[in-house]
């Protein structure tokens, strides 16, 4: 099947977007709002509501191993990143579907487990599985969730309105998860105590479903994404899909504890790590400048999670920058997104 | 994570399916109508409208082989499985979300080609590929899609509605895709033309969408399945959710053709490959005594399909039977349907 001919592992995952966008035809729905591009698409059921449909596939070895990762924890977190996903498009998670491709060998009572974290992580939400698959698979575990989300038609915040003058802000903290990754490649599972946090965010992060949800009812966000490619990866698709350019103020990133020893033993920087290694499943959205920042802290005011401005949309003529303490501007790379470029990215180094 | 522990491959899909079935909550939502336990989930969207969610995942080495099937036909075979499902409710198919993880040596052409089946099949019902998810695997291709239908709130079929007394229709023929698939285990790739069109029904498979729709609008049917596991395997599901039995009536199945030269090859008979093969989807339905033969007939009268009784509903302490020419009854094996016993079922052997 393949001599000869390129694989998808020589081209980006965004190239093989790009290639499947031509073939696919437009839509001819006048119901359907956003499709693919978006990780969350939207399509209209009525005047008022829209629904909301995501999916997130994750394979053994790939996207995590159980020297790491409790099979609960696994549950728990293959719906928290699809409930991220719902968040960051101001929705209410409503259901899910679950396909598993389970190797033979795999413990029933992991399998009870997996369920567990599925449910305890929707539970809060009021959200259900309704639905799904099992297949077998020869060796390896492969978990994904279809996650349905019910928003205000009008309130629905997606990546394309960014615009030049807009401040961005960042929920929470950012680096916290690749740092705990780094740990674990480190030191296993008998790290020192002192990570325990960094390690936390890695393995059990918290989707902002509500923040989520209520920075979309008080209006003040133009785009919004959810960080799970990183700061610069993910920025950057709301800049592509908002045809604008953006800056990043480094000094303003907001940092976790201990990031920057993590970063050092791991020979990079912690700015590298907030910005490049993604899986945070913060909320980065962008706020027109008529909304006073007051405004803005407002909205997080009884929640008790930070938020901090973290840098400005340009124009796309004027590019996508990271902007040092001395006021240098350096090109920002967009990466940290990558699965399939051969041509190791950031993500994939610190996978290993 | 193994060591001592029972297994998935230990139990059947069946017994895993309960067990995921008792851990997670009753769904506290009045909307949900139909939930885990049926292929298809039926959410009320508003008071005429209801909304199916299905999905399935198919693993390379386990649901078919690059040496048999090309990705285009495998792009139409896995996205018709999912519309025989939304079928199998009298439903209209809406939105697909697509989840494939990649070997990195996938090629891009196949890829592409891929993506072209899945368009090819869904644009004859007008609906569309609106998003999902690529990840990376490590060698083998995966493919989870997710299809959205839609129906009339009233006129939705479940799997729960049969009753003693009504009778058993299924459309087409039966046996075709498995006698396909044993065609290409003994031949290959270059097999005899006198079975072309058992291969065909085997690698292209046509849901019958429109059929199912059209038996939902008529109201003939109290129940209705899309055979994806065999007869014996897909009315048992009937009757287990129905809290009824079955008896069939063998002389009455409808064979193709040639698929008694086929069955005698691999040691089979004719029958058991109609009965246990699965992966035909035809439709299976029950229709109640007060509504005459010729009133199912005129449903498919202009379709061209063929319609035929194949047996009767009865009691659940009647039992689940075969009857054969003589009118004796055996019992009626509910095996074909099992991905996960280690134990071989039919379905199984079938496919090595």
């Amino acid at each position: 099947l393949t001599r000869g001919r390129k694989c998808v592992g020589e081209i980006g995952e965004f190239t093989l977007i790009e290639r499947i966008r031509k073939i696919l035809p437009a839509a001819g729905d006048k119901d359907l709002l956003v499709d693919i591009g978006d990780d969350t698409a939207v399509i209209r059921i009525d005047d008022r509501r829209a629904m909301l449909l995501t999916c997130d596939i994750q394979v053994e070895g790939i996207h995590f191993r159980f020297e790491h990762i409790t099979p609960y924890q696994l549950g728990r977190r293959s719906m928290a990143v699809n409930l991220s996903d719902i968040g960051a498009m101001g929705g209410k998670p409503t259901y899910a579907l679950v396909s598993l491709g389970l190797p033979p060998g795999f413990p029933v009572a992991s399998c009870d487990r997996l369920f567990e974290g599925m449910r305890d992580e929707l539970e809060p939400h009021r959200a259900w599985i309704v639905g799904g698959n099992l297949a077998r698979t020869k060796d390896v575990l492969v978990v994904d969730i279809t996650l349905l989300g019910e928003a205000d038609l009008l309130r629905v915040v997606t990546r394309g309105g960014a615009r030049p003058g807009d401040r961005i802000f960042v929920t929470g903290n950012v680096g916290a998860s690749g740092a705990g990754f780094q740990v674990l490649a480190a030191f296993g599972k008998r790290f020192p105590a002192r990570y325990k946090e960094l390690v936390e965010r890695h393995l059990s992060p918290t989707p902002r479903v509500d923040l989520g949800q209520r920075i979309a009812r008080a209006g003040i966000a133009t785009a919004m994404i959810d960080l799970s490619d990183g700061v610069a990866g993910d920025l950057y698709h709301i800049c592509t899909r908002s045809g604008v350019g953006a800056q990043i103020r480094e000094d303003r990133l907001p940092l976790p504890e201990r990031i920057g020893e993590i970063a050092e033993k791991s020979g990079r920087s912690a700015i590298d790590l907030a910005l490049h290694s993604g899986e945070d499943y913060e909320l980065l959205f962008t706020v027109p400048p008529r909304i006073p920042a007051d405004t803005v802290q407002s909205v997080f005011g009884e929640s008790g999670v930070p938020v901090t401005e973290i840098g400005t949309i340009v124009e796309r003529d004027d590019g996508y920058s990271l902007v040092d303490s001395r006021g240098n501007r350096n090109p920002l790379r967009p990466t940290g997104w990558d699965h399939f470029r051969s041509t190791r990215t950031e993500r994939e180094v610190e996978r290993e």
